[in-house]
């Protein structure tokens, strides 16, 4: 009986190791002690720095009896101490929730109640968020305790203190030598992060160990890093947790650069002076390296590799990013998804295309990483794929071990993303051969015109070939008539004067190029409402185009 | 109560998905059906066909009642059929057991009865062992009854047929659209490699399919696999499945290359005509290539990157063949290890050495790889790690999830392997800064003379050093007044007239460069003994030392 005498061999010490990203951090502690692990500004630690730093992080937790499966908020931009969050506090077992630090008093409340934090690791800047938010939880939940550790960043703006100790002496009061141990189980929570909450209240999102091991591990190859990068941090820390490339970055003994406000003359900064090689973020960093004025502008000799995801880039932009040093790759995923679980894989048949045709290409939310199991286009009613022909839309689904472990305290949610065996993005897509997906719209933003859909990132795509147009939204707009039809929210270049461009001119410009029922019927020009991650926030255009 | 709430949240198909090899064959033939595979001779195998081919192997496996931890055997060289073996059986749920070919007809016959296989893939050019070795095995087990597979490879020998069908015939009984089940369980076997048997009965190692996934994955990393490589199998895919090199070829939608005996000319034209990029194999190929002569090499004008295993290479062949074009990175694992678990990785550091001592650097066994969780020196007596210091030898062990499930059908020996939560190799090694590892010796290796250890392999490094030597092995010889000496056996290169070369002068060259109880005391020319890997079978010259 053959399969019983393999079945009979057990997991022993030896040949079971729960995945677990600390384990990347360990070998390159020990392998490059001297080697420059995190730059921001002046400050610089090496690997063998974060080691230590990281390790009096997880003691100084302990010792206020923080453990496994207990909370840790975090609020800061991307500085040290966020990158050094991500270790310190899953190694003392504990969940990291870094909170997005463009949130409103009201949400930051709800997720400190939500989340059961016990400690908050704060930057001064955010303050007069913090206090208040701190102010309403002690109203409502009045016997919650949570220790308040502040982030004094002299590159910061200042703010008020809030707790006892700064982070500096709370790493002080840590043992270098503490001895922290890795996750007896790779299923354990280490990270908890809020959605955007853009479609009702903020939902928990709940990852572990193997979920991020595994996430570092396709992106290197997916991403195809050989040498150690030296990787900007564009991405917001507290974003997926910034895509998992703190973990990444220690997977390959890489350089990691922070900047704390991110502009188009930091990233050329940080590029020219720190030999960065890869950054990843929103594509409307993309359009501030294009529109850089000469004064922000840095030469540099090397091609840097930029993953971009959140809105489908637009091509034009695409186009003009590539010809000032970078290359693009287009990645989808979404925070129940670690970030990016698919990749707009280059394919050599692309090379010869006519230029517009590869930046239309580029912009594809492409095939799935290889740490996802399973990416597809479903037709969400009966469940069945949809063919792989470009046209018929569906919603992206997904199944592999870089989907989230669930929503935190909400069981029947988290079900219903699950349901079917696959989890359910919200994203509609049309399919194309070997796998590439194209989003076209999130379900909601499909525009329907007289029975003819529309896709608003189709729209919004002519619309950023205009000149003149810095940031697009398309949104629809109730018509008596058509049921909806395409309205236009219009941001101009800084360098535009807004009297040289009409409503009227844009409308033309987009008929020229697009079927009638997809030409807006209405333009709207001012900055466009974003969140915190560059997402442009429709469903405030939304409103406005009802109002 | 937060580490309860984020305990509940369940592994459902949609977050949970065991890791196997085989989602890697799935993405790459989805993404790139008609990109090159496999490449031999004539030959050509795109990935479509590959999938179409193991498939019809799987479902024609199925057919005849093999499943879930039944054992399939296969004995050939580096031919398609046993690529195809390594997805096609485990997608059939079996364990694939591929035989070593250059074993003897009782070890065949021991493995066949041991192994519990119940269908032998085998090459016509073995039948000469195979036919006896089940004849064998029908005396002492009369119940068994293996199906035979015959491969008939037009570019082989011929050889008597053993079976009914050809493999070919075979894979057409099977459907193309078969629907193969990934595994339920990470933790199931799919492979099974017995070990040499140098220290005595063979023993099967068992392989499981999450090991072979991170195996992978982490090659990927250690190795810096960035585009799809054009892999060249030199090194036997019955050796801990060619370490599982062609797993990660479908992880990268790489192609690979092979060749049924392994020649200098063959590796050059390899690079030459199909553009071979990678390879791996044992330092002997180095030799070849090194020592080829002007009609067998081939111009190129890439790098090409070989991982080398084994014995640790000369470092004079090192320094040699990067003069002709390669880079080599010295890997060290055993059987127990799915292939290599260390690699030296380079040091900038070491760029600044002089040309010796780089190559010296270059023949460490080095750090862990990405996958394997912990390398470390033991004092084996008292389980505690010896000192970072480059001299103290101690017992390499190892701990990780690419450690093996454990010996089939013997947990005495599984439970003394991994006694202490380690897997004791059984090989010599000191341990350097930064977890480097040098390995001195296999532990039985070491020679002790006049109460000196001598390393064997420090003194075949000095012999590599003379011009006229090809290979050599040194082993201990009893002495009745230092217990042990060195003794040498040595093959000249073929262009050396022997008449020119003496064992004086052998000794002469080495007491030059070492101390007086390093250097050998006795010489003898000859072609040395060599196991099917390339391995010198120290234990042959250890008999002939004593005789």
């Amino acid at each position: 009986m053959s399969a019983e005498d393999y079945d009979a061999l057990p997991k022993t010490p030896a040949n079971y190791v729960p995945l677990t990203p600390l384990s990347f951090l360990t070998r390159t502690v020990d392998l490059h002690p001297d080697r420059d692990a995190l730059i921001y500004g002046d400050r610089r630690y090496s690997w063998g720095d974060v080691g230590e730093r990281t390790t009096r992080l997880a003691s100084a937790l302990a010792n206020l009896d923080i453990g496994i499966g207990d909370t840790v908020s975090v609020m800061c931009p991307n500085t040290p101490e966020i990158f050094e969050a991500h270790f310190g506090v899953p190694m003392a077992g504990a969940v990291l929730n870094a909170i997005n630090t463009r949130l409103d008093i009201d949400t930051v409340a709800y997720i400190l109640d939500h989340s059961d934090a016990k400690v908050l690791i704060t930057d001064t800047a955010f303050a007069e968020t913090v206090r208040p938010a701190l102010a309403k939880l002690a109203e409502t939940s009045p016997d919650r305790n949570i220790t308040i550790i502040d982030i004094v960043d002299p590159a910061g703006p200042g703010g008020e203190r809030l707790g006892d100790l700064t982070y500096e002496e709370f790493l002080a009061s840590g043992d270098p030598s503490y001895d922290w141990q890795m996750p007896a189980d790779e299923w354990q929570a280490h990270a908890l992060n809020y959605t955007s909450g853009s479609t009702g209240t903020p939902k928990g999102v709940v990852y572990h160990h193997r979920g991020s091991y595994l996430m570092s591990m396709g992106t290197v190859v997916g991403w195809g890093l050989g040498q150690p990068p030296v990787y900007l941090y564009t991405v917001p820390l507290f974003h997926c947790n910034g895509w998992g490339h703190a973990w990444t970055m220690a997977l390959l003994g890489g350089t990691t650069v922070c900047i704390r406000d991110i502009s188009a003359s930091g990233v050329f900064d940080a590029i020219a002076d720190n030999g960065v090689t890869h950054f990843g973020g929103a594509p409307i960093i993309l359009g501030m390296l294009v529109n850089a004025t000469d004064d922000e502008r840095r030469n540099f000799d090397h091609v840097v590799n930029a993953m971009t995801a959140g809105a489908p880039p637009p091509a034009a932009i695409l186009k003009a990013v590539e010809a000032i040093g970078f290359n693009v790759m287009q990645v989808y995923g979404l925070t129940e998804t670690y970030g990016h679980v698919s990749q707009c894989e280059w394919r050599d048949e692309w090379n010869d295309l006519d230029e517009d045709a590869r930046a239309d290409k580029k912009a594809w939310q492409g095939v799935t990483m290889p740490m996802n199991e399973e990416l597809a286009v479903f037709d969400a009613e009966s469940m069945e794929m949809v063919p792989r022909n470009g046209e018929t839309q569906g919603e992206i689904m997904m199944r592999g071990n870089t989907v989230m472990k669930g929503y935190y305290k909400d069981p029947e949610e988290t079900a219903k993303a699950f349901a079917g065996g696959w989890f359910h993005s919200g994203d509609g897509a049309v399919w194309r051969e070997n796998g590439y997906i194209q989003i076209k719209d999130r379900l909601k933003d499909v525009i329907i015109s007289g029975g003819e859909n529309v896709s608003s990132v189709e729209v919004e795509n002519t619309l950023y070939k205009h000149p003149a147009v810095l940031a697009a939204g398309v949104v629809a707009k109730p018509d008596d008539k058509w049921g909806e039809v395409p309205m236009a929210f219009i941001e101009l270049k800084p360098d535009v004067d807004p009297e040289t461009v009409s409503a009227q001119d844009i409308i033309s410009f987009c008929r020229d190029q697009l079927a009638g029922f997809k030409t807006p019927k209405a333009v709207e020009f001012g900055e466009l409402p974003k969140t915190s991650t560059g997402k442009i926030q429709k469903f405030i255009l939304r409103e406005r185009a009802r109002s």
